[in-house]
């Protein structure tokens, strides 16, 4: 006798305008794009399509690194990725922290076996160059550098290049976490000498949520390939996912890639590509100016210093006296717009206003503007 | 200076047929969900879809276990889940190998740091009860007996009920590969006394690829929750996944779920609760009789004897003479039909013909059968 038939209605959601600090809004064309008829990921037609989207992604990250592809998971996996593939137990790993994705890398580190070395640097802040170059000179062992580009938990931008090229003076790898980042502000894998870096599908480039491209430069494949200890993940082991997406010579079977998906994310890219990366950063900087103005107009403070501020995310601390999820809730039931709490230390006490991608638009700042407008009453 | 903008055109994937090992064919009805619009990962609306996902998947998997939900990850991941957090370093797990999927456990439990014992049996053949009881009486130490109920790479189907209860005899939990069986042929996570299992979007359910319906039961918990290690990956820890999927109490935020393909997996959910899951067992067991007719008529040989054999993967023998992956080439360019190639050691002499899920219409048997004709000629 089996279970009885659960009666579930299709499920319809709700149109909302997504200002939150990820899932962005996702253009009709992505969406439309996702809804074409499925093939084999062994399919020719598809690899084709596979060599396409590594073509493009390596235009998002500026780079000419042949190993560009995205991971089969969410942002956090190609994190993990990064790490497992980057770190063997016994290395000594410089870690950055200024907010929670920084936390999580350090979580990275230990699980990975690797000796994580913390650099702080408080909540809302960049981080301090100054305090890199210290635990360099007091851990030249250090094997790698890690560090948020873009605090998603705070809207914090740090200095990549400057970051990057401490790390290589010191013979470290840099490996740089730029989910929010990619595409909405300069990312420049080559010219800043990035050697590995991971991002997600969500936010700046609006796709879908779920797949997190990843690049890695031939100083972080060397590390791979020399490791005397197996990666402890078979699914993030990138000697096994090589044979997958390097497209050189026969492709292996591995594991069966997200098709639909990865439609999504080509026509995302493909959009970046029509609009061209510098006007996309121009567009991010541009609609942050307007909403800078309006948080201004209502008393709002951001959080983050403004040289160190993200045009893509911008968090604001809740005015005295408002309730926080009332008037989240309040602007998701009557206005439809999402807009992000804050995280960890910042729960209750922040909201995170993105501009990320698709919902970076005239028409969303304007209306965000309004509805909060209305909510702070 | 940037890198030049790619051009790249839009990608209009052919339309397949497909009959390979997964993805299978996906209703229209499902595509079409994936395209609705996206919404937050902690919206409300979405939080009421993941709860009846979870409703749906319990039925798929015949259980009441309440930690059932969909990896945002495909299958691989799904079974790395399960091995990372049931597999604690010097525990002893008894790995049934008997294709290519039971190889990969053994990968999985070594890179845990478990003591992997292998009961092997001989591709195409289904795991043998008796040599399990062997190496439970030589190890009565083992904590996990892994098998693999359904082969995706010879097609032979185990006795899951049997090997169950000879780990449960023996105070071991059991983990079970469900990829290709789920709602295709029965799985009964309850009657049988399964503690872990996990499966795939792509096969009989026919929904895009990318996302692992996984279940556990509550010995399986109260493992993980005892566990002495912390779980090697931070991503797959369901200790903090917990937080984000067990609908009880305040939602942690984890990671982004893929909300768009999870749209889809609801949709597809409900057309097998619309049909009713014995009724598609029925069906891919009438339609895989129709097949065995007509490959009879065909003269192809079956590589897994009667009684083995899974009804919704067929595989073959390529018969003398005839080029592999010319003939598969000729049904995917002419047919515009794909069905799947040997794995492993039986690459290039193996055909895999899938019947699953949406895929296992006899418009689509009737179909192969003539563009087989007409290759083999």
């Amino acid at each position: 006798m089996t279970l009885a038939r659960p009666a579930v209605a299709a499920f319809q959601p709700p149109r909302r305008t997504l200002m939150g600090p990820g899932p962005s809004d996702v253009p009709q064309r992505v969406l439309e794009a996702m809804a074409r008829p499925t093939i084999g990921h062994l399919d020719p037609a598809f690899q084709t399509m596979m060599e396409e989207t590594k073509t493009l992604l390596r235009y998002a990250f500026q780079t000419e690194n042949k190993l560009t592809f995205p991971v089969s998971g969410p942002g956090s996996v190609g994190m993990e990725t990064c790490f497992v593939n980057l770190v063997e137990p016994g290395d000594k790993v410089i870690v950055c922290v200024n907010g929670v994705f920084g936390g999580r890398m350090l979580e990275n580190v230990k699980r990975a076996g690797g000796v994580p070395v913390t650099v702080e640097d408080p909540w809302g802040r960049a981080v301090d160059p100054d305090k890199v170059e210290a635990a360099f000179t007091t851990h030249p062992d250090a094997k790698v550098l890690a560090f948020v580009h873009a605090e998603t938990s705070t809207g914090a931008q740090s200095d990549a290049a400057a970051l990057a090229s401490i790390a290589r003076r010191h013979g470290a790898l840099t490996l740089m976490d730029c989910v929010t980042s990619l595409a909405g502000t300069p990312v420049l894998i080559d010219e800043w000498g990035i050697d590995a870096a991971y991002s997600g599908s969500q936010k700046c480039l609006s796709c879908t949520p779920g797949l997190s491209p990843v690049t890695f430069g031939e100083r972080a494949i060397d590390k791979v390939k020399a490791r005397k200890t197996p990666v402890q993940s078979w699914f993030m082991d990138l000697n096994l996912v090589l044979g997958y997406w390097s497209g050189e010579g026969k492709r292996t079977y591995h594991h069966t890639a997200p098709i639909n998906p990865l439609y999504g994310l080509h026509e995302a890219l493909r959009i970046l590509a029509e609009e061209g990366i510098e006007q996309a950063w121009t567009r991010h900087r541009a609609q942050h100016e307007e909403l800078k103005k309006g948080f201004e107009r209502l008393g709002l403070a951001f959080v983050v210093p403004e040289a160190e501020r993200l045009p893509q995310l911008n968090a604001v601390f809740v005015p005295e006296g408002v309730d926080d999820a009332a008037a989240r809730g309040r602007l998701l039931t009557e206005f439809n717009l999402e807009i992000g709490a804050g995280l960890g230390a910042y729960a209750g006490k922040v909201w995170r206003v993105g501009l990320m991608g698709h919902a970076c638009r005239p028409e969303n700042v304007a209306g965000c503007l309004v509805a909060l407008e209305a909510v702070l009453v």
